[in-house]
């Protein structure tokens, strides 16, 4: 019982997820409790500290094994400076949250965003484990990124790094609009979101499909009328893998990395997804940027957070 | 004259390079000789040697402070085992340079590829002085590339990292072949190639142009046409503009870099090239991109590979 561990914090609007793992990133025990952002920045802290005591509490390892503690957030963050600078669904704004943590934890405290602990979490002890250059997408509500170099994470000039879902690749005819004020970015057709408003679309152009009859659409219904042969469905999803899969031909030729990792809802499609996405990566990278190269569904789910914000502390 | 000093090797088909730099990257003295690749690679090597010897000799340094040598060549080169694989220029092919260097000069030898170690020498002494995180993009005949990432070449998972020239942002309705077999790549519009090509398309589709009395049509040619007001040689340098900065925005939304540079024949186009670059990079970026962040001529024109070779030792 004398090995080193690290517990990760998963830091969400609604629950705190915190996670043990050992050094090799194998996660040991996880633990949950409510967020309280309602409560405001103190007792959502009062809330990491408990749990963190907590999980340790009820783990057969002593508070002294413990060499570190990483946190994974939704929003910008500061990592240099231990600083959430925003956070809009913890309601966390320019909050100091390492030295508020490693003043009442005694122990070394780093942080990041969720993208990015997502996937080191990943190449740690999931899809990815052992590659040392790695770029992770998460396709949820909006497309995130997180990319590995050289086996750490990779945070750039500002910490903006891995925006991956605002790559343009859609053209002009046919881009909408983005979130982020330009148009045509990956994000708009290969999001749950993005797949939804195609879905809704076609119901509403009127075109034939099992869709139309579907009440609250999200992006399961669509994934599962094309896995039914609905032709709409199939017509959506192809599209979202066909960006999905020229956004990687681009990052190839930029950053030549060994794989590429998709989770996130969007990617619980399974082989209906990846088998287009893998074909159009096929046929738009250069040979030389094929060739060793994997795509990968994420092994992780819902934990990859609290493992990559644990192995914060050997890999960043 | 204790201090130490470093030897930068520019492999070319024709002629050898050779510079000495200090350790800011400052560039001291530089020689030159021929090639001689019809004799082959027994004789090539022996005039590398040859020259960095006379570079040292007629310099005020001591052999004794000569801490390494590092060689850039055109072509395909293994950084970790130090051999050239593919340089067509110079008609090596699995050439051990490294060790058939080392063993005649008994100094540590480092080698890359040209544009990896122009990027390097921009960095280390030249537009890019300072930065950590930098793109370099080299304009000539192709469209080559060198990434700089916390301060050293980033290489990827095969060595081919950097490839920005095949980055694809020509719409299909409008993109032509490449060399590498894919369509649309940025290497077809925006390098003297690409530029040549479409002045010629326009002569020969009739439009009204100065161009059309060039007898052998040249990039600069084309620059100074559009420099005089010519409407088409505008819009072909327009163009050529566009793509660089979409491709930048792109580059911007997964590596998030600090600087830009642009060096290679088709940069000495000067402001009618970069103000058109640098517009449509604020019009395709998302704004916490754009903060901070500059595109700017390359500084050391021909003297970066010598410079980036020479820095290896420090860099890499």
């Amino acid at each position: 019982m004398s090995e080193s561990i690290y517990v990760g914090v998963d830091l969400g609007g609604t629950s705190i997820k915190v996670g043990i793992c050992n050094q090799e990133g194998q996660l040991l025990l996880t633990h949950e409790g409510p967020t309280e952002t309602e409560k405001g920045v103190h007792i959502v802290v009062d809330n990491i500290v408990k749990y963190v005591h907590e999980i340790v509490e009820k783990s057969p390892y002593d508070w002294d094994q413990l060499v570190g503690v990483g946190a994974g957030v939704a929003g910008f963050t500061n990592v240099v400076e231990g600083i959430i600078i925003l956070a809009p669904n913890i309601g966390f704004r320019d909050v100091p949250i390492r030295s508020l943590l490693e003043e009442r934890l005694g122990k070394p405290v780093k942080i990041d965003n969720d993208a990015n602990v997502a996937a080191l979490g990943e190449v740690w002890s999931g899809a990815g484990r052992g590659v040392d250059n790695c770029i992770c997408y998460t396709l949820g509500t909006g497309v995130g990124g997180g990319i590995i170099l050289n086996g750490k994470i990779y945070q750039g000039f500002s910490g903006l790094a891995g925006e991956i879902g605002h790559v343009s690749v859609v053209p002009d005819l046919e881009a909408i609009q983005c979130g982020c004020g330009k148009k045509g970015c990956l994000e708009t057709v290969s999001s749950a979101t993005g797949i939804i408003r195609m879905a809704n679309d076609a119901v509403a152009r009127g075109d034939r499909t099992t869709l139309a009859t579907v009440e609250n659409m999200n992006a399961k219904e669509v994934f599962d009328a094309a896995k039914a042969g609905d032709e709409v469905a199939v017509r959506i999803v192809n599209r979202a893998a066909f960006y999905l899969g020229k956004s990687m031909a681009i990052v190839a030729a930029v950053l030549n990395p060994e794989v590429f990792i998709v989770g996130g809802g969007v990617s619980y499609a399974g082989d209906i997804l990846f088998n287009e996405v893998r074909e159009v990566y096929a046929k738009l990278t250069p040979d030389p940027l094929q060739r060793g190269v994997s795509i990968l569904p994420a092994l992780l789910g819902n934990n990859a957070g609290v493992v990559g914000a644990a192995g914060l502390h050997l890999r960043s």
